[in-house]
């Protein structure tokens, strides 16, 4: 039958240091490629052997997933990777020390950004340093100024289902290798939590949650790999 | 204009151990990795950026891929893995020490069947140690017993011209990491080299090599990135 296994990536240098990183493409520690390879020995311990796989533009999740991928000895197999699975935008929060936030804002101010389900940051900057919309990455790509919860899964669940569900539904066991927030809209959508819960859900890094899914694609109780 | 890069894999354990490798998937050498890690750099250095990637089924090419990508920032362009760039398939041979080869075939016959065009190493017995016909990356594809250059060649060139050479044609900047006789197999054709020629040309390794095509697609002569 079919399973998904969802990775997010392993520590990354602004994890570390508390600051937003949003679309900024941040590398991973060694702390997070550690995460990553454990989460390869664990597929690879547990059997779960990805087929197919995805992840976001991002080098944090698309080398979480070469990390983890090769642990299982599954680098050979297809990886397509998408902006739709990129993390949520920060806007003009991206690159800010968290506590200086606080600081400036206040820390009510910061947690209704960090934790409502549909109020976004303020815009970034267009000429901000992190501003990536004349990045050759996402040349042809209208990058959002800034998003909300609610923003980033309009648009990771049409990319869910027009190009991850059909591959799924035909049998494989898909990996997607992705983000604290991309990874929320489809934990949102696939064990049905509400907008107001949503916002307050971790998901730990290199931790693989697995869904298994019937004949009919109705998505079994998702699990940590690590407990199965 | 569309621009070919070719990079031959980093040392990988068995070069260093001086013994056939073919479709036996061994890791990269520290040394590999090392050499790897310069063809990005030098790619960036020379603003010579891929926009989409091609590589084998084979883990040498694919880390050397990722590697390079992510030296020179485009670790997040398409890539395509297929086993038509895989090394050519050294049958019998595989995992023997060349020195050891020689010894119990005689230098003469070790000769032949490395650098003749079209004279194949002994068949791979089945159940060898090293038979991947029942590897789950190689499900659906018919793994040859045993490959000369010319059948390598015939497995290559329509996978060159079915799905490179269109990508290439749409005015991209392609990158193939593949093996020292996938690519034999490109440059005898692209650079019109015979026969007898083609099976002492010497693709060193982690030493991107350049075509740059015409509006016609007519390649014009190769040279080394380092050079130009």
């Amino acid at each position: 039958m079919p399973k998904l296994i969802l990775v997010r990536h392993g520590q990354s240098q602004w994890n570390l240091e508390n600051r937003f990183t949003g679309w900024w493409d941040v590398d991973l520690t060694e702390k997070g490629v550690a995460e990553a390879k454990a989460a390869g020995d664990l597929l690879k311990e547990k059997g779960v052997l990805p087929t197919v796989a995805f992840t976001s533009f991002q080098t944090r999740a698309i080398k979480t997933l070469h990390y983890a991928l090769e642990g299982c000895g599954r680098l050979w197999i297809p990886e397509t990777k998408d902006w739709r699975l990129n993390e949520r935008h920060y806007g003009g929060l991206t690159g800010l020390d968290k506590q200086e936030t606080r600081d400036r804002h206040g820390d009510e101010q910061v947690h209704i950004w960090r934790r409502s389900f549909d109020v976004p940051p303020p815009d970034m900057d267009a000429g901000s340093e992190y501003d990536l919309s004349a990045d050759p990455r996402y040349a042809g790509i209208d990058v959002p100024r800034t998003e909300s919860l609610k923003l980033t899964i309009e648009r990771v669940l049409p990319y869910w289902e027009s190009a991850i569900l059909p591959v799924l539904a035909s049998g494989e066991t898909v990996i997607i290798s992705a983000h604290g927030n991309s990874l929320r809209a489809l934990v949102k959508h696939l064990s049905g939590i509400s907008d107001e819960d949503i916002t307050g859900l971790e998901i730990p890094t290199g931790q693989p949650i697995v869904y298994e899914f019937d004949a009919d694609m109705v998505p079994g109780e998702r699990y940590y790999l690590k407990d199965s």
